[in-house]
């Protein structure tokens, strides 16, 4: 230390993941003063018990008063104590991981969307440049406590999103979560975990294996210093930062009052693309992915291809069709279809008769039949007055006999 | 008949009736000349072979050349010796049933958003009044080859929109119709069949039964003239009529390329209410309503609540949300959860180390505790240098007696 001042008072980094120790994800105040007076200016106040300026109420501006900015100085100063940035920064080093703050060019610029209340700093673990890593992605979440419907859907969606090259990101939780991050892998893609704690910790404990898989593949990433227990507002914080670090959330199993709505909430006030997946409606675990569908107008998901789309659209192209039996009209024209539907199966009948019942003139009722004659749909007999006309159903597809590969005939070499 | 004209050619309700036998449903030519000429005066042209005046194809107004006048009396004059008006309305009348035409003061006011496709007359059976049935409305649709789980839920459905007033529509088929009509009926609210046939041929036969009870109770109608059969178009154009006589289309199933998706695309370009009941995305029978969804942008619609919604908005009221076990935050404000979580569960914590953990200020966390103590959330106990809190279980709400009725002391009466 240079002149007995620590290292936080000098370096901004340092002064960073000391806020994220001082201040809980999301404290608007602190962002405002960081905003103001720099992440070291804010901090010396804070640490030597001076008030912030009044501009960090001008920066706020949502009508809070100076009685405000005392409160968050006493929040903070109740942790002033267990200030350590480099212990904490040599820790996560310990673990392979770094701390990233907004002028490294690993920084995501989307978190800047969540303006003050963007992350002071991100606790990263993993060989990947986060802001490359989430450039293309998804988030996919859901409920903790799913079915084996929004597992398997969600393992499945995330398999297909990886395949297509964009990264999976998710909350590492139990259920939805954790499908959506094996999926990933399963693809061998890339997926991206973010925690509501510490990035040393591996919360919850039996996803430690995974997490570890995740760190050492992907990325894992958290907003709270390492150390750092998860709890309830965490938890809706982290939600808050998987919504802001892709450019789209889908939703795939969620129940009524599940945390991944608050993911939702957040990802559609930053204006990001909503998708949920639907499930039965008579599914306690689908209701919040229903409501999502209602409350936010977000875009109805059922495979990879539309959640990639939520993100990256098409354009003009338009999905396949999934594949299914051809019907026998497939392919006729809408006169033809009304004269094949007109023609009896079993007795013949006139073109006169055709034409009335289908409603047609005599001329387009001929000229249907002498196009579905040849497709094979109808056939013609010789009435005792007119020539009768009579449905014919079409011939299955010849089978395909098994033959060997077609060869050349031998040809002497040389 | 005076002066030997026959009756269409001076009544306009027998004109009508014959046309709905010239002309197939949805007939745009047929629509425009009777806007021009009037049902006499267009049906008088056709049996005479008089070209039709230019003037319809101004009305039709889509750059079509006088040729497509020439086709579509073709078409018609097909038909023409099976003309027989009078007998078509006596053989209705035979079943109990009526023709009724724009003039009547039950036509259903809706139908004129369908402008030259307007139905030229309707056939109905059944004692209710047609406009006043389908004021507060709404079609209940989708495939016929439903699921157990679409049948369900379309029999729940149009149960609960029923009861709440509201007439169910629908096609009468197999599957889902089915559902919705029965559920309605067994509900004892009003349905009303709308057929691609005759209203005197009850198609599919198999649904004569059902047909006969929504007779008798509500509403059968059909576009077509009686004997008439059931074709592709004519569902097509039966669908249309759906949507048409409703304020708003819900489908219930409907795979990828059912028919149900044209009364929704109907429903979409009349400017209808327009709602989809989800289902797992792993089922072919429902890719068809979450194809609406995307495509139409359409509701999802997961009660029957929710599907009254999409015509009669409830406003600022919010619907009640299900019923789940308390969590024990419920009513806590923000700050006692924070609290409430930092707490832990075996040793106690001094207001410091809380304040710490939970980043607040030591008044918020003892403000908390002291209401968290009140509410039987958390218990104090003497340290040895400060007092030390942990958190408590709430207890289970208290077991109901049984006991008997409140009763007064007897007095003695006098």
């Amino acid at each position: 230390m240079s002149g007995g001042r620590p290292g936080w008072a000098r370096d901004d980094r340092l002064a960073r993941a000391a806020w994220t120790r001082l201040a809980e994800p999301g404290d608007l105040v602190a962002g405002a003063a960081v905003h103001v007076m720099g992440a070291c200016e804010a901090l010396a106040a804070v640490v030597a018990g001076r008030p912030l300026p009044a501009e960090v109420l001008e920066v706020l501006d949502d009508g809070s008063t100076p009685r405000r900015l005392e409160t968050a100085a006493e929040r903070w100063r109740s942790r002033v104590p267990q200030l350590a940035p480099e212990r904490d920064v040599s820790t996560v080093e310990r673990f392979g991981g770094r701390l990233v703050v907004p002028t490294d060019g690993e920084w995501p610029q989307r978190l800047d969307d969540l303006q003050v209340g963007a992350p002071l700093a991100l606790w990263v673990l993993g060989p990947l440049d986060l802001a490359a890593t989430v450039a293309r992605s998804l988030s996919v979440v859901g409920s903790r406590a799913s079915s084996a419907y929004g597992e398997h859907v969600a393992g499945d969606l995330a398999a297909g999103v990886a395949e297509r090259g964009l990264t999976v990101v998710s909350g590492g939780a139990f259920g939805i979560d954790a499908a959506a991050h094996r999926g990933a892998l399963a693809a061998f893609g890339t997926t991206v975990a973010v925690l509501a704690c510490g990035v040393d910790r591996f919360y919850p404990r039996a996803h430690e294996g995974l997490l570890r898989r995740v760190a050492a593949e992907g990325l894992v990433v958290a907003e709270v210093p390492p150390g750092s227990m998860p709890m309830r507002a965490r938890f809706l914080q982290r939600n808050r930062l998987i919504a802001a670090l892709t450019p789209g959330t889908v939703v795939v199993e969620a129940a009524w009052r599940s945390g991944a709505l608050s993911t939702a909430a957040s990802a559609a006030g930053l204006g990001r693309a909503l998708g949920a997946v639907p499930g039965p409606v008579t599914s306690a675990t689908s209701a919040g992915c229903h409501r999502v569908l209602r409350d936010f107008a977000a875009t109805c998901v059922t495979d990879a291809a539309e959640a990639v789309e939520l993100v990256e659209p098409v354009g003009e192209v338009l999905p396949d069709e999934p594949v299914t039996a051809g019907a026998d009209h497939d392919g006729l024209s809408a006169v033809d279809v009304r004269v094949l539907d007109a023609l009896p199966v079993r007795r013949g009948a006139g073109v006169d008769s055709l034409a009335a019942v289908a409603g047609l003139s005599r001329r387009d009722v001929e000229g249907a039949l002498a196009r579905l004659h040849l497709l094979g749909l109808a056939e013609s007999g010789g009435g005792s007055v007119e020539r009768l006309w009579r449905r014919l159903r079409p011939a299955p597809p010849p089978r395909m006999e098994v033959v060997g590969p077609r060869t050349e005939p031998r040809r002497a070499v040389r």
